[in-house]
C-alpha cells in the first residue's frame, strides 16, 4: 500500500548533479535528517544507482526522476514501472520540463503509477497546465514556472496561491509543492508559511552550496519549523 | 469574434490523403452541402492549400491540421497562430496521435487560440486524457481511444458516454466531437442520436471510398436528419 | 527537373518574424533583386503563404521551413512534399534546430524530397553532426552550431573550414550554407570570400532591422560583389 | 581503456520484457556461457538493475538500452554517462527506434560516450540512415530495417550486404550486427557465416521461449560454432 505522506514534506533532487559517493553521502545524510526531524523526505537520484540508495537510506522515499508508462514487453531504453517497483522505489517524477511527456504519456503513466502504487509526483509549468495535470490526480503536484528553474528566484505569493486553487478545486486529494528558487532555509520555511504549500525542495539550493550537507541540514531544520508552528497554531 | 457552432456539427478531415485538384473538388462539395442542409462544416487540408480553400468554400469552417502555441518571432518551421488567422483559417486541431503534444505545448497552443479567436479541437485518446485535455477547456473535445483510428470500429455507447460525462463536468461549454470507426451514414447519425455527440466526422470514411463527394453527401443528409429529429423531439 | 543552383546563393528566412503583406513586400523586393543582380535567392515563409509568395514572387526559390518524409495517406498536421510540390514549393529546410527531426525522419524525408525533386537545406549544428548529415547527400548543408542562432556572432573561420571540409570529403555534390551571426553586408561577403561558402543567408540581419528591404538589398549587393570578385579571379 | 570486442559476438537484449529474478537468471546463464565458450557477450538490463547485474555476472559486457549526451548537471529524468561508468556500464545502446534521437542529440552523446570510453551500440533502419549513423563512428551498428523488429522475419541476405557495404567503407573500425528476426540458433549462424555479420543477438528469440535459457545456450553454441568455422577457413 502507498505510504501516507504527512505534511509539510521535502524533495532532496539532485538531477545530474551527483552519483556514486557524492550522492551516497546527501542521501545518509538526509536519512538521517528524517529520522531525526520526523520528516517524510523524497530523494531522487540517477536510475541506475536508486537500488543502492534504496539500501544505504531506508528511511527516505527513493524517487525516480522518470518513468514510463509502458507494462512489461516491447520498450528499448524506456523505464519500466515493474522494475523500479521491485527495487523499493516508492514514487517518480513525471513531466519535469527536462522531460516533457505528451498528455497521451503522462496520462498512461499516471495510470500504470496507480496500478503499482507508485507515487506520482508531476510538473506543470503554467496555470493552465496545472489544471490539466490536476485532472489526472497525481499524488503530488509540482508548481514551478519553468523559466524560473535553476534562477534562485521564487514565483512569488499570488503564482502559487493561484495554483494551489486549482488543485484543490480541482483535485483536493493531490498535494502541492512549491519549488521554484528555493535556495535558502527561509525560503523553505516561506513555501510552507506563506506560501501554503503541503511541500517544497531543493537542487542547485543544496548542491551547488559550498556545503550541501549543511545547506541540507538547515532546510530540514527549517521545514520542522514551520511543521512545528502549523500544529501549534491549529492547537490552540 | 469566434463564431458560435451549432450542433450537430460535421468535421471533414483528409489529413494527408488529398491535396490540389481532389481537396478543392471535396472542398467545394462540402461548401455547397454546407448551405443546403445548413450545417456548420469543418474543413481540414494541408497548411499550403488553407488559404485556396478558403477563398473557394467560403461557407465552411476552414481549419489547420495542426499549429503551435508561438508568438511571431523565431519557431522555424513551426505554424505560426497569426499567420493562419490572416489568411481566414478559423479553428485548428491539436494532439492528434499523429502529431502529439506536451502537456505544456497543449496547454500554451490553447491560450494562444483562446487569444486570437481561433476555435480548437482537440483530441483525446483515453478517459484520463480527455480530463486533462478538458481542465484546458477548448472550444471542442474529439474523444477517439487511439487504436481505433482508420479501423472503421466506433468506439462504443459505453465509451462516448463516459468521455462526455468527464467533459460535462469539467468543461461545460466544450462541445464533444465524437469520431471513431465513421465510415457510413448510419454511424454518422448512431454517434449524434446514440452516443448523445455534438459532432462527428470523418476521414477515411469519406476519402477512401470509390465515390468520396457522394459519400460526404449521404454522411450530411444523416446529421441533417439527426439535427431535425432532435429539434422535433424539442419541440415537443 | 531540380534546377541548378548557381553560386554563390543567398537565403532570406523569415522563419515565423513576418506574415501576411510584411512577406509580401520583403518577397517582391526579393524577387526584384533576384532579376536585377542575377543571384538565385531562396525565401522561406510561414507554409499557408508559400502558395501566395509562389505567386507574387515567381524568380524565388520557394522555400518551406519544414516538411514531413511522408507519403500521401495518414499524417495529421503533417507536412506532406506531394502538397509542397503542386504549389510551386521547390525547396525545403530540414532539421533546424528549432525543429530537430530524428536520424531516421531526416533520412526518409531526404530521401523522399529526392523523390519529387524537392531541393534539401539540411541543418547541422556541430562538426560530428554535419558528417552525418552529409552522408545523407542532402543538396545544401547549413553549418550553424546552434548556440550562435540570433547571437549576430559569426562562427569562425575555422568552424567553417572544418565543416567544409568534412562536406567536401564525404559528399562533394552537396553545397554548403554558412550562416551563423550574418548580420551586415559586410558578414555576407566575409561569408563566401573568407569562409569559402557556397551560400549565406540571414534572419535577423534582415527582419530585426528598422528598413529590412534596405538592409537585404545591401547584402544582395554584396553577395553580387563576391561573386564577380571570384569570377574575376578565375577569369585571371 | 575501452576494452577490444572479438568477433563474433552476441547480444542478450531482454528490453522491458524482464526484471528482478528473471533478468538474473538469464543473466547468470550468460556469463556461464560467455565464459564456457569463449565469446563476448552484450547484456542489457533496466537501468535500475544494472549495477546488480554487473556484481552477479562479472563477464558480461554490462549494457544500458539507452543513454544521453548530457554532462553532469541539469538534466532531469536523464541518463547520466559518468553515472552509468560508475556502476561498470560498459557500453549503451542508442537510437533504438523505440527511443528514436535526433541527429543532434545522437551526434553529442556517441561523442559524451567517446570521452568516457562507453562503447556505442546505435541503431539504424535503412540503408540512408546507416550511412548517416556510420558517419558518425560509433563501436557498433545496428542494421535492422523497424518494420521487421519481433516479427522473427530476417532482413535478407542483400540488405545485410548492402548496410554492411556501407558501414565498411564510411567507418571501417565499426562492427555491424545483425538483429533482424533472430528466433533461432540457425539464424545466428546464418546471420554470421552468410551475412557477414560482426555480430548478432535476439530479444523476443530468448526471451518469448518457452525455456530462455535453453534457447540462449542454442544461440551461443551456433556462434561459437560460427566463429570456429571462420577461424578454420582462415587457417587454411
Amino acid at each position: 500500500m502507498k505510504r501516507k505522506i504527512r505534511r509539510p514534506f521535502f524533495v532532496v533532487n539532485p538531477k545530474s548533479y551527483l552519483y556514486g559517493e557524492k550522492t551516497y553521502r546527501l542521501a545518509e545524510k538526509a536519512d538521517e535528517l528524517a529520522v531525526r526531524y520526523d520528516i517524510d523526505i523524497f530523494f531522487t537520484a540517477q536510475h541506475v544507482e536508486l537500488a543502492e540508495i534504496k539500501k544505504r537510506a531506508p528511511h527516505l522515499i527513493v524517487t525516480a526522476q522518470h518513468m514510463d508508462g509502458i507494462t512489461p514487453g516491447r520498450g528499448m531504453g524506456a523505464i519500466l514501472p515493474e522494475a523500479l517497483k521491485e527495487y523499493g522505489v516508492e514514487a517518480t517524477f513525471l513531466n519535469h520540463i527536462e522531460h516533457a511527456m505528451t498528455v497521451a504519456e503522462l496520462a498512461d503513466t499516471v495510470g500504470r503509477a496507480a496500478e503499482l502504487e507508485i507515487m506520482t509526483i508531476v510538473c506543470a509549468d503554467s496555470a493552465a497546465e496545472t489544471a490539466a495535470v490536476a485532472a489526472m490526480h497525481p499524488d503530488i503536484i509540482v508548481c514551478e514556472p519553468a523559466k524560473l528553474i535553476g534562477t534562485g528566484v521564487t514565483s512569488g505569493d499570488s503564482y502559487m496561491k493561484e495554483t494551489d486553487n486549482i488543485v484543490r478545486s480541482l483535485s483536493p486529494d493531490t498535494l502541492v509543492l512549491q519549488a521554484s528558487g528555493i535556495s535558502t532555509a527561509e525560503d523553505v520555511y516561506n513555501a510552507i508559511i506563506r506560501g501554503g504549500a503541503d511541500g517544497t525542495g531543493a537542487t542547485s539550493g543544496i548542491v551547488a552550496k559550498e556545503d550541501p550537507l549543511a545547506a541540507l541540514e538547515e532546510m530540514i531544520i527549517a521545514i520542522a519549523r514551520a511543521r512545528d508552528e502549523i500544529e501549534k497554531s491549529k492547537g490552540r
